[in-house]
């Protein structure tokens, strides 16, 4: 399919772009891993050359992306950290996002959901003029919270399932009156909300509760997951690549972000998160050989 | 207290900031009604005479908040509006924040939520540099995904509680296995959350559900209620001023949004939105009395 994987086709009429999953699938192919860069920014944890300013922020990005993008399936830019640098964080934003190369796919971590209209609001910042082909969203708010995100050709909206973070103990694992967790429930639900949608539901699952994700794929088997927590947060990598994929055998994303960013502060910061990549997708590919 | 209700001194040392609850009930009196201003920009809906793009986003903004001031205890922008409008849109909602005069409180609507350094960022972005008094956040994270937010003297952090959308009905009413739906659990478990912090926890509570305020004041009888889903939405003001109050007889504020912004398209728009929002605390007045 021509320009397939270009996501600056999105919304033009006559072009029916490529399902995020099966764009997946040839990232995963490409790379050998199924390996998600996250881009949460910490000025204060970047490398001693650069400055500790928006230009600096960006030419630390520019510098990262260009040493892994021949091993990351996916870059995870998190909204929080531009934000946190005013809307001329998020102009660097915009410009870090154009950075990232057509075959790799863009995920805002960014945990929106509103009601409806604002979401919508929401949904267009993202994937209209950001041009991002996926966002996580929260599902608190419900089914009509998440639909309009579901609009968008060749998309994903993940929804928060299971997180890795100890708060999650606090409602996510309460029982039920009817059986099951409420994560479980939300998985359960939430998997279903993209059938005959326009984009697709994927799903953040935790590396740190990796034990957990055979029972998630029993009821969302062919969901893409989101996985955080691999690396600094201390989930088992292999645990979750042996059974976190769908049933086509890919259907995964694993994040990593300190690890790889913060590598070296060195001179050397460009050979250390690429270093840290490559050792990351060399545990990969024996999974999906 | 010198400069209480100045929210430009936040985190400067040796002052205290008054707490976001006694700022509210200064201004309920004030204004005799504890209206919020919803400040969800659809360029679309705005009046005939300005022009469709950020600086008209501005104008209205300016005639909103001129001709309401003196009847609103609170404005609420919509940070969705805002972002669909790119980097340039945040640049434009920073402005805003400065037109509202530091008699009126800020609520950033934003429902922000993430694992612990993503939520210091948000904060930051929210407290140190937009410089809000108060944010609205999503609950299913957990503690840990609000806790950073509660490190700023004088402000308040409402958590999702009860949602006014129908998709509230997909997980907030779910039963728990030990009694009760979840959205109590998240009421009870959050309200909590304040205690001992800088900051307060406010509770989001939707007014089309006005006849479980009752309910959720007996296990939230102090925190501060944002109520939206009067008006357009369709909830009763008189059934929520009723039940609504915290026992000190202040802390909650009713939101209103499209009714007050696009109470006319015409040049009259400013003196219409002033009207609506003139009959609004009208109807509040008696139960502040």
């Amino acid at each position: 399919m021509m320009c397939s994987e270009s996501p600056f086709l999105r919304g033009s009429r006559g072009w029916m772009l490529e399902r995020f999953s099966e764009r997946l699938k040839k990232a995963i192919r490409r790379t050998g891993g199924c390996l998600c860069v996250g881009l949460d920014i910490d000025i204060a944890k970047m490398p001693e050359a650069l400055s500790r300013d928006i230009p600096g922020v960006r030419a630390f990005c520019r510098g990262i992306i260009d040493s892994t993008k021949d091993m990351a399936a996916a870059y995870k830019p998190n909204l929080a950290f531009f934000e946190a640098m005013g809307s001329e964080g998020l102009a660097a934003l915009e410009e870090i996002r154009r950075m990232i190369p057509p075959e790799c796919l863009v995920i805002a971590d960014a945990k929106r959901g509103d009601i409806g209209n604002t979401s919508k609001a929401y949904a267009e910042a993202f994937f209209t003029r950001m041009k991002v082909d996926a966002l996580t969203v929260a599902p608190y708010m419900g089914k009509d919270s998440v639909e309009p995100f579901l609009q968008y050709e060749g998309t994903c909206v993940f929804v928060l399932g299971l997180t890795s973070n100890p708060g999650s103990a606090d409602f996510q694992m309460l029982e039920m009156k009817d059986g099951g967790r409420l994560f479980e429930r939300v998985i359960a639900t939430a998997a279903k909300w993209g059938e005959g949608a326009k984009g697709e539901v994927g799903l953040v699952v935790g590396a740190t509760k990796a034990d957990m994700l055979t029972d998630v794929r029993k009821v969302a088997p062919d969901n893409v997951l989101l996985i955080p927590g691999v690396g600094a947060q201390g989930g088992d990598l292999d645990a979750v690549l042996k059974s976190g994929k769908s049933r086509d055998g890919y259907g995964m994303v694993v994040n990593a972000s300190r690890s790889i960013l913060y590598a070296s502060k060195g001179v050397d910061w460009k050979e250390a998160a690429r270093h840290e990549a490559e050792r990351t997708v060399a545990q990969m590919k024996p999974f999906f050989g």
